[in-house]
């Protein structure tokens, strides 16, 4: 069965992203801090069109992370930050560019419907407002048989945590302290079945893989 | 110089004991599961006196932890979880029973003076009311060179951190949620100068060694 893959990068306070969140900021401050151990990663350049060589204990995590994934799931937030409803005279079209590293069908939740974005490269972003089941069901249709990746931000997680619907988390443990912003288990007291099955230490990352039993 | 050294167990959402701490539950609800990879060890259950011969990739970990220490500071909840004044006539010698794990000086930090405490086995509590700054300059004093473990819990070591004077962190990262209870870096934005220079996996805990550059 398809399963919904939660990848998302904390700080060892809980922080997925800094206070102070905003379109021209959508990581908060200090966020960036949580993603500095990819920026140097050859598959991470690769995937974003620039060079570089750095292949080191998170290369494999990444990739393995990337693979058997069919469609991709991610909150608002994520996507682009709008606050409001779409201004169809003026659309924006999220931080992705016009060809995003996704290069394949991504549900983005929102309350306001627009028709799907068809960019470069096999990425389209679908707008889906009937919350996170609608979703679930719909990205697992796209992926055909594969799985399906949750992205974050940390409000969408928690909804398919709390759901118990998470079937695997990756989390990207960064040795730094934000001491505010999103928690990503904000008032969730379990982890809904999942238990730690791997842990890759790599430079400035530890990464914790969780699985459902 | 002697290093203050800071061990503690953390949950993955942060937290260092759950709530509704007493002194029935010092850990608070859910704390017992931070500590649970510990219980088997042959390392652990020796320094408690009971037999047990479990030897994983935490045994290095905590013997590690526990060499080249000379004198110990906890808080009051650690020592006994005492509300108020020593009543004299009754007096609580906490929960770690006639012959404590540590033999050797451990400084309380507390408001009420008291006489210290000399326990079987080498280990003697003295009670410390004039603030964290006394209570290291006494604990580096007994250790005559050898390093201060700092034990927790999270009151004590917050203060300690705060103030930039933990030389080292072993956070011992239980993959568990509390989802309440005590935060380890509650109100701490920045690691003070510790950065990660080890990370070891085991069974139920992910170790995490930060040292100062």
């Amino acid at each position: 069965m398809s399963k919904l893959r939660l990848r998302i990068a904390m700080s060892l306070d809980g922080f997925v992203a800094g206070p102070n969140q905003s379109v021209e900021n959508p990581l908060g401050a200090g966020g960036m801090r949580l993603h500095e151990w990819v920026f140097p990663l050859r598959v991470w350049r690769a995937m974003h069109g620039l060079e570089g060589a750095e292949v080191n204990e998170s290369s494999r995590v990444v990739e393995e992370s990337m693979a058997n994934i069919g469609a991709t799931i991610m909150g608002r937030n994520m996507f682009g930050g709008h606050p409001g409803p779409w201004d169809p005279k003026n659309p924006w079209n999220g931080w992705w560019g016009s060809n995003p590293p996704y290069h394949h069908p991504v549900f983005v939740l929102t309350h306001y419907a627009r028709e799907p974005l068809k960019l470069e490269g096999g990425t389209t972003f679908y707008f889906v407002t009937d919350g996170i089941d609608a979703a679930l069901e719909q990205a697992r249709r796209a992926a055909a048989g594969k799985d399906v990746q949750l992205a974050g931000g940390a409000h969408a997680a928690r909804q398919y945590f709390a759901a118990g619907l998470v079937d695997e988390m990756l989390i990207h443990l960064a040795p730094t302290l934000l001491g505010s912003g999103e928690r990503l288990f904000q008032g969730i007291a379990n982890l809904r079945g999942l238990e730690l099955v791997q842990t890759v230490a790599a430079p400035n990352v530890t990464h914790l893989k969780f699985t459902k039993r």
